[in-house]
């Protein structure tokens, strides 16, 4: 028989995994703070418990989907006797350190945790395109795999608590940054008469060109030149790029668009070319970032 | 006959348009202020000129690929004499202002003038990927499109000269921004123990799965919304996005990662959040950037 599985959180993502387990067969079990949200999840065959104690009593796997890991504390902290013998799977985003203390306080009222990140969009949820990370101990993990796999691939990356929220946020700090440069970009062409409509694809071919763009004289992955502490620059010198960072600055500002985000950029290359590093690959920006760097 | 062209900078990408044309059957002159970086050219059949005013009388279609205008001043500023009946296509990038003023300053000494972007590393000058911007009078980029071509697939985008500019500048926009922010993500997960050889497969995936996921729920070009004023936030809110980029910013700080760039990121969701939109798509955040929005 299936393991029966509580989810509490019914946002977009909350739903998305409901629906999905309840598909393949599970007893679900849902507690939303917003009870309205579960209307939708009930219809297809999912329980609605009337408490948070109910909602974790009704499974010994707990899944939670909730903005963050102090809404977590909000709903459970009047839960907390039932906690003892569940295994709390949190796939709120929150920084590692917030984590780490979560699963710190969850095991002090004798449950196991496991942390986690899923990296898609709530309509892709259990699709072959999902994945989600994980960390905490391994035993854990293993035991609740294959009811997380429906979720989406799961992604196991090691026993340390932070390590899942890690990835997620290196991940979407990518993804958060490259579209805000997006919506600037579209404000700067803005400022020539060019509509969102017609800059929008144009933009999308330096997305999707990037991988394409790295390959190019620098091998597939310029992680292990990063690793090794080099940065050969051939092609791609971190001083014509400064140059081109001062060039978006400076055209920005005379159209009177937001300079923060080109600044933050420019102000990396800026370091790079005053530390004497002008002729390193453009990868050489990533001293500036880096604790030992500054 | 093909038309005779002279190449000014011979940086990566003034080379291998030199090799492109030469291969095409073009008569090509070249100049570099250090000469040295001519004699791979000159191997290959290019004339190379003594001096600036000599390369620009040897063909009436004269390109620069400069590191910026300010190169175009310093290098023909003692041959302006011979500008007159040319055509100069000042390829190398800079503000659109800059532009604008280089373009006058050509026409006053009898020059035609285009600007334009390359938008490819200089390997792919000449293949099928390659395309370039380009902008000005619409009849002085008609007379030379044929040798042009050569080079990649010319997009004119129309008369303005600044155009051509501000197009390769949110490219730029987009690519220095979205490299900046695999580097940081790189930085980050370095803390967690992470390699960048490890890391940096990892975080390809969200670069290249960004097309993709903003596809799913609001249509392919996020960009007539854009235009429209609307920003319904059915699956990935401001609020979400902002809360997100809040824990990246306390993760970067906590393990002593450079917080610029994704402070940058956080402030547009911040604005987006004091004005009321924090139940907005994430695109909202392009008011906090255009001039009309602060």
């Amino acid at each position: 028989m299936s393991t029966p599985v509580t989810v509490i959180g019914l946002g977009p993502m909350g739903q998305a995994m409901v629906h999905t387990l309840l598909r393949e067969g599970h007893q679900v079990t849902v507690w939303n703070r917003t009870a309205g949200r579960a209307a939708d999840v009930a219809a297809a065959g999912a329980t609605v418990a009337a408490t948070p104690a109910a909602a974790v009593a009704a499974s010994k796997l707990v899944i939670l989907s909730l903005t963050d890991y102090q809404a977590m504390y909000d709903i459970l902290g009047s839960a907390t006797e039932a906690l003892a013998g569940r295994t709390l799977v949190n796939l709120s985003s929150d920084s590692p350190d917030v984590t780490r203390e979560g699963a710190a306080w969850a095991e002090q009222h004798g449950a196991r945790f496991l942390t986690g990140g899923v990296m898609t969009p709530a309509p892709m949820v259990g699709t072959e395109a999902a994945y989600v990370y994980y960390s905490g101990p391994a035993e854990v993990f293993e035991a609740d795999r294959e009811t997380l796999a429906k979720l989406g691939a799961p992604r196991y990356l090691g026993e340390d608590l932070g390590l899942a929220q890690l990835m997620y946020l290196a991940h979407l700090d990518v993804f958060l940054t490259s579209l805000a440069s997006l919506m600037h970009a579209t404000a700067l062409l803005e400022s020539g008469g060019v509509t969102a409509s017609a800059a929008f694809p144009e933009l999308m071919l330096t997305v999707t060109g990037i991988g394409e763009m790295l390959a190019v004289g620098e091998g597939e992955n310029p992680g292990a030149q990063i690793d090794a502490g080099e940065h050969p620059g051939d092609l791609s010198t971190a001083a014509m790029m400064g140059a081109t960072a001062d060039h978006i600055v400076a055209a920005s500002k005379a159209v009177g668009v937001d300079t923060g985000l080109p600044a933050a950029v420019q102000a990396y290359y800026a370091w790079v070319r005053d530390n004497g590093y002008g002729n390193d690959n453009w990868t050489r920006i990533i001293d500036a970032m880096r604790p030992q760097g500054r």
